[in-house]
């Protein structure tokens, strides 16, 4: 019942910083992010103090390394997270933007207006620089913001949090306007994803387990994507050369990444051609192949792919191959076995690439350039909060755009209806 | 279990169809959406037969003047869903529309492409038109819909169903592309809005305690609105005679519409000079008035505003009248009893009307014009399916752009992430 107290507490405080934000000028906004940015750059030390608070913490618990990587703040990260808050204030103000106004036959003119979601929970893991950067991308497009971060990064993600109020205070912004959660029970997250009076939407970010479980129990919606399980088609009027380059940057580039290639598609009548070179190129650089049956034909050393490999993201140097007879049975395969995040076409054919262009409901749709362009630096969002595989609101990455909703507006001269 | 087996199948054939209507021309939607209006209008008879076994079940079970009226298929109606179908043929398809292509640095050009949602299950009450409406909608939008009506059209619903089904397979597609589930079960809804799986979104329509419970017990994500309590709010710089004519119309219109004005807010210094010709009107006309104690000083004939007004939409022809001391004052009762459907704002101050446009936190916001105008026939959608009061996705009149999802789509040459 504290729990609930506490969490109820700043999401009226957060409902209210919302009101604020939603009529701050742009150059209000901007000030605040750069003042964090500074005194994020002039806190170093004591970030890195808190942080290592964490870090003890953290190995005391066992924390693995790579965990325990995640959650350094290092001299290049924390500049980093100055930076990112720089980029913020240089992008555009999405909020008040007004577009399609028209007249209608009634003497009524209508359009829209881009306006704040309101207040946006953010559920984080072991990174602390999502702090800085959800709360920028927060600010910047007029939401109040709720911040809940692992319990493994409290220190730093507090240490984070007395910067970014010092910022917003100077810029005569209320500090309720981010707040990060100071309890680590797990409670908090149960209550921050059932106030759908002060909550409009949250955002959690992590491993597939925590999104399924906000998923399933959240009161309010939710922006995610839960896998990215990516494939490339090389079409019988590929060109392979191009082919080769794709599919080794889809699938080599990052491992670790969602946009990473998990399944090659090979047309059959140019796997003979395409698949042993590809495939010795793979495998020098280390990456564990699985192939159907037809592909084993092919590459008689590789392991067999089972169902379940047509189902996984590796996030690894794991690749699984299917031979497919043509671009719908390639389309069957990703309709039955893709998480519709990302999914491209290599092919020099005009009718195929449109049909897969047209028909693959998936959030990013390519033709000839790798999966790893679905990111919202490459798309010019300039920043990105997530990515969506959910196909209602914000779909694929989500910038600043993701974080707001356009209502109507009209201006009239004294209309009334008859 | 027959229950969900039966929805299960439904879902499954929805899922299956909408992969067919994701890639149908636009000639071949329209060819059905005509064939269905022929259909409905060459079996009007058959219409009538089926529809008047519904009303006699309905007179025996005692259902209301309001509701058999509801359910009653006349000849003008039947019409007016023909030419409903008709209409929505001849809008412009929104399906495949690729916006804001562009190129980026890397050399990909990206932009977005116009795509169905998928499958949209829609919940309904008595008025059998909805069936038709509905499908047309979801039809040339590329969707699948599985249609579930109330218990007491089940035999009108069925009969345009069959309808539907002539015309869809007049044009060569498949008729489960619109499926109306046939028992009556209310577990039928609880399936339906549970198989993210197989259903991409809900629409309910009708009364408030339907729509809050499938909210509440909802898997997959809602579209939907929960009370219109409208606001006009004439300021003290207003055009008093637009004024009275403006608040007039957004209450006296129409009385049983989620639009209409429930709350007239009134600046106090215009008060005395606007408020007795208003009320004199409003009271010829029959609609009776509750007034704040500002208000009563004023009017003190008319019945005195309890807390409880403030949140209430009448759908009838009542009225409650508060006195403001000015902009943030109104903008702040907004925020504190509005359903966030419509406000109007009667003001010639340019600074007022720009704060209320941006600050009042609505699906529209009217300055100078009637409430009444939030609607999707006068916005230009052509059609609606319903009217969104949440923030995410839809919001306000939702036409066919709001069944519809954009993914990025991206032409490439051969581009690699580096």
């Amino acid at each position: 019942m504290e729990v609930a107290a506490y969490m109820q507490k700043l999401g009226q405080q957060a409902r209210e910083a919302s009101r604020v934000l939603a009529r701050v000028t742009t150059n209000n906004k901007n000030t605040a992010l750069l003042a964090i940015a500074t005194a994020i750059r002039s806190q170093a030390d004591g970030l890195k103090t808190a942080n290592q608070q964490d870090l003890q913490a953290g190995k005391a618990k066992g924390l693995d390394a790579a965990m325990l990587d995640r959650l350094t703040l290092t001299d290049g990260r924390i500049e980093s997270m100055a930076q990112g808050l720089e980029q913020i204030a240089a992008l555009p103000d999405p909020i008040g933007e007004i577009s399609d106004m028209r007249y209608r036959p009634s003497g009524i003119q209508l359009g829209q207006m881009r306006v704040p979601l309101g207040v946006i929970g953010i559920i984080y893991e072991s990174r602390p620089n999502v702090t800085a950067d959800a709360a920028g991308l927060c600010l910047k497009s007029g939401n109040a913001t709720i911040l809940r971060g692992g319990s493994e990064a409290i220190h730093s993600n507090q240490a984070i949090a007395d910067c970014i109020h010092q910022g917003l205070q100077q810029a005569g912004l209320p500090i309720t306007a981010v707040q990060v959660v100071e309890i680590t029970d797990r409670e908090a997250v149960g209550q921050l994803i059932t106030m759908p009076e002060y909550v409009d939407v949250v955002v959690p970010r992590g491993g597939k387990s925590l999104i399924e479980r906000i998923s399933h129990d959240a009161r309010v919606p939710v922006i995610k994507h839960l896998d990215g399980i990516c494939h490339v088609y090389v079409d019988v009027e590929a060109d392979l050369t191009m082919a080769q380059e794709i599919a080794f940057n889809a699938k080599c580039h990052r491992y670790g990444v969602c946009n990473a290639m998990e399944t090659l598609l090979v047309h059959a009548d140019i796997a003979n051609e395409f698949l042993p070179a590809m495939a010795k190129r793979f495998i020098s650089e280390g990456v564990e192949l699985r192939g159907c049956n037809k592909t084993l034909h092919i590459l008689p050393d590789i392991n067999v792919a089972t169902d379940a490999d047509w189902d996984t993201e590796y996030l690894a140097p794991i690749l699984s191959i299917k031979i497919v007879t043509d671009v719908d049975d390639a389309m069957l395969h990703i309709y039955q076995h893709s998480s519709a995040h990302t999914e491209s076409i290599v092919t020099q054919n005009y009718d195929t690439a449109r049909r897969f262009l047209q028909e693959v409901d998936s959030s990013s749709v390519l033709v000839n350039a790798s999966t790893r362009f679905a990111d919202g630096f490459e798309y010019g969002l300039g920043a990105e909060i997530g990515i969506s595989t959910d196909k209602l609101h914000a779909r694929g990455p989500v910038g600043l755009n993701g974080l707001t909703s356009q209502k109507w507006i009209v201006f009239g001269s004294g209309q009334i209806r008859t």
